[in-house]
């Protein structure tokens, strides 16, 4: 598998089936692990971080599970391609900085990838489309295992699996669940589930993790403790929360068909047409709309379009996507209209 | 003719024809007259007003150039009728007002009128399409002699016409074009503009007259004195600086078009977007709308529509042409709905 493999297939995160997919974009679980007796990545001089790589790259290889993967040191890999595999969410933001000693496994589907020293030796994660925290977690347990068959994790019987930074320690898991939710913020009801998420232990972000604003009405959640619980205890608890968000999202959908109906129609038809007729748009404007017009289909507003068309103008209108697709380096003003131009092309 | 037959026919001001007219609306040229040794139409009392009614409506009837036109006292018209014959601009805005002994002539092709016990006790409008103050004038010349005939009209040797206000004593004409200046406005130059426009005895208005604001780049503009020239000075006057006025926007499009081409095409083509897919609209984004995609037909960026089109979109979205249209009474956020459905209808 070469990265340019990637580009002719929908990611998985945005495939747009799996269970509640028309509020649940996606499942992602991954776990902490570190190889034992080897220095933390931040902590390791070269020859040790050559070691992990080596150890990890190896192990890898010979997992069935992961046959056929791309598995490449990211200082081989240019800005561009990073960006790239960011924005598939294979990778984390950070793991396309500071890259001498860092590698990134992704297995075909783009169902499965490992960073090879992030912030651990490993961070495996599992991501599927739609409401499937459990099996996502059950396919990253039989990996995990396969993996720990091969590779020593640092595991103490007191503190579970140890991590550079203790919020990790324990099942060293963390799940999360990318949601859509126009209806709580077009009520202004989402403040309150916020809050109240918060306090009930998980933790919201935007598209692109840590620190990243929530744009488009697509909020990111996950738990923030991995220590003191078993891994089935803490998917339940994430699956037991986002249910009810879930539910509260359902609802507020229909009150508003019912309540406002016109009002809604008039912004999803609106974001349609300037989606469908700009010739100069930004990625913020891209997804804000994208926003709207994927409520509009959910809601069966919008006939003429599927989800797959949408979630596809998600990923492609992305920087390094367009940059791919054109095949060369475009500035910002460049990728403005490049993007219209695809959207339009698309959308015809 | 009757009110209603209006309904089925383009409005002069909106053809869309005659000279210039991708920049220059409609040429309009009124005159105030007043019938000798009877008062002012406000210093009248209700007897004298109904005398001058009499005595114009009889003379009117006799006018060949009048023939078959509309002839109605203004308090047999119902609220939307009056506001209807105000948006196709037959009449101002104050005739509508306190109707009990006014009345309006509109010649069928509603290129003439004639409103009776305005500020005036006769205000004879000529409205034609495009830049045609001229022959404008030449009408109203004609038509303002067949009526001399028949009516003893005020006239002083030394002050020429006397008018119920001074400013319009002398020729009591009054010439007025109505601009389309996107691209004055686009670059900011307007306001320096509309100054020195100001500074040359010229007036600004927006679309509808006195104290309204220009209204998605529409400009009128009209001599502010009318006293110690000829007719012909004050018509070449105003030709003369519309004409400047012309050249500077069309100057000012074509910079636009070869210096920030995509901006513009990104603009017009997301007003067209919006029009084509909106549910709720108001009047005021219609025109500014409207405006942007006038722009875009008439520069050749937006081919499959045509000027006429756009100007029947103009007039027929108004309120009382809505109200007409649908064939009763209906409140602003119903208007605004109504609006939509018709320009989506009109735009398929």
């Amino acid at each position: 598998m070469k990265i340019d493999d990637f580009l002719k297939q929908d990611t998985e995160w945005l495939k747009g089936t799996g269970p509640m997919s028309h509020i649940v974009i996606s499942s992602r679980v991954r776990v902490a692990r570190n190889i034992e007796k080897l220095p933390f990545s931040q902590r390791a001089d070269k020859y040790r971080l050559e070691e992990i790589l080596t150890a990890v790259t190896d192990a890898a290889a010979s997992v069935p599970l992961l046959k056929n993967s791309l598995s490449v040191r990211l200082k081989d890999v240019g800005d561009v391609d990073r960006l790239f595999l960011v924005e598939r969410h294979l990778m984390s933001p950070e793991h396309a900085k500071d890259v001498e000693y860092k590698s990134l496994i992704v297995e075909p589907k783009e169902i499965i990838s490992i960073m090879v020293n992030e912030e651990d030796h490993l961070r495996i994660q599992v991501l599927q489309s739609g409401f499937n925290l459990r099996e996502t977690w059950h396919i990253l347990d039989e990996l995990d295992n396969e993996l720990a068959r091969r590779l020593p994790f640092a595991y103490s019987p007191k503190w579970g699996y140890l991590t550079a930074c203790p919020t990790n320690t324990g099942t060293g898991l963390r799940g999360s669940v990318m949601l859509h939710l126009p209806a709580l913020v077009f009520t202004g009801q989402i403040e309150k589930v916020l809050q109240a998420t918060g306090k009930l232990g998980l933790n919201i972000r935007g598209l692109y993790g840590e620190g990243s604003e929530a744009t488009g009405n697509f909020f990111q959640v996950s738990n923030l403790v991995s220590l003191g619980r078993t891994e089935d205890e803490v998917i339940d608890n994430i699956e037991r929360i986002i249910g009810q968000i879930v539910a509260r999202e359902e609802m507020t959908r229909k009150n508003i068909l019912s309540r406002s109906k016109e009002a809604l129609v008039d912004r999803v038809w609106r974001a349609y047409g300037t989606m469908k007729n700009a010739h100069i748009i930004t990625s913020n404007e891209t997804i804000a709309l994208l926003s709207a017009i994927r409520l509009g289909v959910d809601l069966g507003i919008v006939k003429n379009l599927d989800r797959r068309t949408i979630n596809e103008l998600f990923l492609i209108t992305q920087p390094a996507h367009l940059q791919k697709i054109e095949g060369k380096a475009l500035t910002s003003n460049e990728r403005d209209i490049k993007r219209a131009d695809l959207i339009r092309t698309k959308l015809k």
